[in-house]
């Protein structure tokens, strides 16, 4: 089994963006390529993640997107996970270097969808939810959320600013991060007083629709020697899987695919929670941040609203989550994020992180859901000094 | 690397179905698992191929499904390469059996499309094209198909009756496939006579839009024999990619990504296009079967539609081609077909395809593309004895 790495890491700001899904992709594509000082030549195969390439018109991607880098004989293929899709498709990326299949791969994640409007993406990504039971009787992922919220505050005695601190903190990073969506500081009175999307979340508990793309090049650990640039590791993987509704689990304060997938990538790494110095985790809500945490064997269950209104998730606490601003801030172009959260790790490793580096970080952590949880993948990454 | 093999296979019918799309993916799912005659609690993994989910609100099925079979603790993944998209889904499972992360998978296609309607069906699978230069111009598949029909037979001197008996030969295999959606036989003339889509295309020269789904058990040979179960090999597996836009490409009556896809094929089983005994091909269009079996080396370039006017790709032919009745009789289901040829091959192989049997058949192809070739996937299995 080959040790597998990341060579080069490129990503288009997230936001609302103009360009077509494929020139969106190209531009995240070309910056990944050039970032690890390779041809598009050295590309064996292109994993793309995506989930609404429909609403531009465009599925079938990866055949347009190698085409377009002068690469069209590159098999590839598009992998769909709901919001996890980019860390699920990075896993089958993952896999088939460390089996020898390929010695280095293009792994893409794209997302448009902010120009059919909030009512059409919110109704799109209902589509994610197990539709029998949750979209198609009306719950969409608010909904969802805010059960999972008041479950949780109820039982472990947390409240709305426990929730507010996690939009706070995540926001203060995505400030020091160029690409982000919502680079804006805010109070836990802002977010108190955002108007209420499904209660107890506030607008400023849920992170936006986002447009975007992020894509990392994968090798082995002979091809990323041979090329003389910096790299890193990849020194665990896991996957998980929840029942597909909510109402189909027995404990929603917590979600069984993420415990899955970390128990899996820790024992792998053969290390322990204590010996992550970051982690990017799936806030797509506030509550989810606070619940991941605690899945991921950061904090106990029950512990970790009252560790952030400590400031250990901070920066410079104890244990810093999302500093590259999350889903939160930074912003959630679906298919895009999974890959993003490695585009981070990679900044954050080979000094192209600026003023939010994490001091003296050497091992971190990735973690991605799809829906509230039904599918999930965890990555554990090591510096190379 | 595990020696891969197929445990079990199970189809709906193809054709209009009323079913939800997670019914219709349940119930071969669940056909494929007795088959195996294993408990879904051996499944570790399950990957779907899917292209249009959105058109029945239906997206992240993979947790909908293993929820549904009782194993909601399985991760899954959904994998999209257009018409293709069986086929690259059971590449990537059966590589994650080979590499032994998994040692029993279940590989599901599914797809349900024609309560969309032909127009609305006909706009959905354009978004397969490259769509800036093709979809997007109003160049849907039959047009593209048509301009390749034309080419080939300007430089080959075939005509309208070549084509039209590839499509009298398919439905004559496919009146004796009980899952078929088009049993019904037809005649040279018919074909002739049928409405021009796109001339040279009739309608009798186009496969149907179809819903449907067929899953197969994929397996270590350790476990297959474990089982005690009739189980075949998967000896060979090759994918391609071509230039994205048929006008993109220097010759337009070969499909590059065919080509390199059943190279590797053949050279990973280390056997010649004269050593398979019957193939399932991808014959979306007549045409398209007529060019898949030259770029899979039966013939040479120019020569196919001699020797299918000679009966050769016949049942009792030299080389039979779609015993199921292919794309064109058996039917299309976009997600579904790629699965759909490998169940074919597994029922051939272990007494169960009744009077389609191909006599002696020991080793058999299968060959599937997206879009007008764009990406590729062949695999070669071998009967276990």
């Amino acid at each position: 089994m080959n040790n597998v790495c990341i060579l080069g890491a490129g990503s288009t700001k997230y936001g609302k963006l103009d360009e077509s899904i494929i020139e969106i992709a190209l531009n995240a594509s070309v910056d990944a390529i050039e970032s690890a000082g390779i041809s598009p030549h050295d590309i064996q195969a292109g994993y793309i993640s995506n989930v609404f390439g429909v609403a531009d018109k465009q599925v079938h991607m990866a055949p347009v997107i190698m085409s377009n880098l002068g690469i069209s004989h590159v098999p590839g293929l598009t992998i769909e996970s709901a919001c996890g899709s980019g860390s699920v498709m990075f896993r089958e990326a993952y896999a088939n270097v460390r089996a020898g299949f390929y010695d280095c791969i293009l792994a893409l994640g794209v997302e448009k969808i902010t120009h059919t409007g909030t009512n059409q993406s919110t109704t799109l990504f209902s589509y994610c939810s197990d539709v029998f039971y949750e979209g198609g009787m009306g719950a969409s992922f608010p909904g969802l959320f805010a059960s999972i919220a008041r479950s949780y505050m109820t039982k472990f005695k947390a409240d709305e600013e426990d929730l507010a601190r996690v939009a706070v903190k995540n926001h203060e990073n995505g400030l020091l991060n160029p690409k982000a969506h919502m680079r804006k500081r805010i109070t836990v009175d802002d977010v108190l007083n955002s108007p209420v999307v499904a209660s107890p979340l506030k607008l400023y508990d849920c992170c936006p629709f986002s447009d975007g793309a992020s894509a990392v090049i994968l090798c082995s650990e002979d091809f990323a020697k041979k090329s003389g640039k910096p790299y890193i590791q990849v020194i665990g993987s896991g996957r998980g899987g929840s029942p597909a509704a909510v109402q189909g689990r027995k404990d929603i304060d917590t979600i069984p695919a993420t415990v899955a997938a970390a128990n899996q990538a820790y024992k792998m790494a053969g290390i322990t929670p204590k010996d992550i110095d970051f982690a990017e985790v799936h806030d797509c809500f506030t509550i989810a941040e606070i619940i991941d945490i605690e899945d991921l064997g950061f904090f106990q269950k029950g512990k970790a609203a009252k560790a952030i209104r400590e400031g250990a998730t901070t920066r410079k606490g104890k244990i810093p989550i999302n500093p590259s601003g999350g889903l939160k801030s930074k912003g959630h172009p679906i298919g895009a994020t999974g890959v993003g959260q490695v585009v981070e790790v990679f900044e954050q490793f080979t000094g192209k992180a600026g003023e939010r580096t994490i001091k003296d970080a050497q091992i971190a952590l990735t973690h991605n859901f799809g829906a509230t949880g039904a599918s999930a993948a965890v990555h554990i990454f090591k510096k190379v000094n």
